[in-house]
């Protein structure tokens, strides 16, 4: 099976996951509707694509761990539409359709983001199967770290505080690391740790997403400025209209062009331990590099 | 020790851990001074002392769940938190000082309740010490699922919805139990959890909270057509104002003092298997029938 056909296979397994997980549920309100618009609104599905294949690339069974994949890209789809809302971002769309708040109003959005960060964490402690318990904490820990003030939260909390000022480059590779980097690197530890790797095969993984996530960052700010609204399903320059210190602003497009090329090579070659096991990531991240949406 | 020195002790450690929860970590702009304005604003601290009170009741050691009654504390904030926005109930006073999005501004709000409701699970996840695995688990599912769409968020969707129309009885009795009931019971089944309780241990304590919590709700809704404002610290009236039927539209006050005082006395009865060890939470749920704030 080639890498595509792999990557395809992955995303379809979550998409199916995702489209039964609230089956059977009693209908409250509008509330189930406005988390599934959301969490079935299409998306590259990369986290949970991160942590099947670490998973996998460390031994483990990726059947066993696809609620986990599903419960992270639950509390990244909770992330967008917070961050979208009129207080935060004030985005219109996103993904080329009317933002949660948009279809559902403001006050069954901030609901719906909730239930969504609640589900993640209920997805991953009643669905270990037959895990080793331990496992799961420390699967559900880290993604609780990565995931809150510590972390992703924190990252958004810099953002908003960020708008209108001159931050350094320091600054807004701090509030990557926190606000996109986090998750990302979460994604790739969960699938280590519920493979049960090693502490130095944590290490490999989270350098690997590390750099992964930077290279990430970058291409989207990249596409903020010189992507095509159509491919990307929201406006570009919406960076700018919030006065907001991006890679690009500061590095200019050619220079970070190069700084992805290179953030890729890196994260290939932090895998090297890994053998030809790694070989799905170091295409994934390689296919990354010039993506478009 | 009689019951109400035993209170004041338990509320003291739940203050100091929850004073102490923070410290060390790197600000990120207001983020974790909104958390800690909210969490530390006072309040009756009642999910964390039931938590810890049955934990004891059913031969548990209090002191080691005491990160898990601080977890459920951090939940209730949030909610709070949440539940004040412009975009819900647009309350400007709660405890007698402004709201959370009054001092912080509404993005800041938004980005505490979450990094509140994600430290809950951080907290259950990372400080279970030497508790076994599977009752850490199991205590933190069982804080997911009443704390989601299945539960509090699923109430709160309901309230929302239910602003300006007529409800049945059944509806408002819905809407407790899932907006206030579902958490009030989890503190108690997470608490007979950590201390390893019995299934039917489990069904006695969860019963006690079912009827204590519907006691408490409509001592709420008694409260704020009947309360004194300076003892409430929030202007009574809200429910009128925003057309929400409660059970004393329903029913009248007169008849809500009977029902929380039958309910009060059921509530005790369901703790009758574990006789004397029930002494303190038989108390409280006594003490709850004539409060004024």
């Amino acid at each position: 099976m080639n890498y595509k056909e792999q990557l395809r296979q992955d995303c379809q397994q979550v998409e199916d996951w995702l489209r039964n997980c609230f089956r059977g549920r009693d209908p409250h309100a509008d509330l189930y509707d406005a988390m599934q618009y959301s969490l079935l609104a299409g998306g590259k599905r990369l986290r949970p694509v991160l942590l099947l294949e670490t998973c996998r690339m460390c031994g483990g069974e990726a059947d066993k761990v696809l609620p986990f994949a599903c419960a992270i890209e639950m509390l990244h789809t909770y992330s967008l539409i917070h961050d979208d809302l009129p207080a935060m971002d004030n985005d219109d769309l996103r993904r080329g359709r009317p933002t949660n708040h948009k279809v559902y109003g403001e006050a069954t959005a901030i609901l719906a983001g909730d239930a969504l960060l609640t589900a993640a964490f209920e997805t991953m402690l009643e669905q270990g199967g037959d895990l080793p318990p331990e496992r799961v904490l420390a699967a559900a820990a880290c993604l609780g770290r990565a995931a809150g003030a510590r972390g992703m939260v924190g990252g958004q909390a810099l953002d908003m505080a960020g708008e209108g000022h001159a931050l350094s480059l320091s600054d807004v590779e701090e509030l990557q690391r926190l606000k996109t980097g986090a998750l990302i690197a979460a994604a790739v530890e969960m699938g280590c740790i519920l493979a049960g790797g090693s502490a130095d095969d944590r290490a490999a993984v989270v350098r690997y997403a590390q750099k992964l996530g930077l290279a990430f960052q970058i291409r989207d700010d990249m596409l903020d400025v010189a992507g095509d609204e159509q491919t990307l399903g929201k406006p570009i320059g919406s960076d700018a209209e919030n006065e907001k210190t991006t890679f690009v602003t500061l590095k200019g497009l050619e220079r970070c062009q190069e700084l992805v090329e290179e953030l890729t090579g890196e994260a290939q070659q932090a895998l090297s331990p890994f053998g030809e096991a790694a070989g799905f990531l170091c295409w994934l991240a390689g296919e990354l590099v010039g993506r478009s949406n």
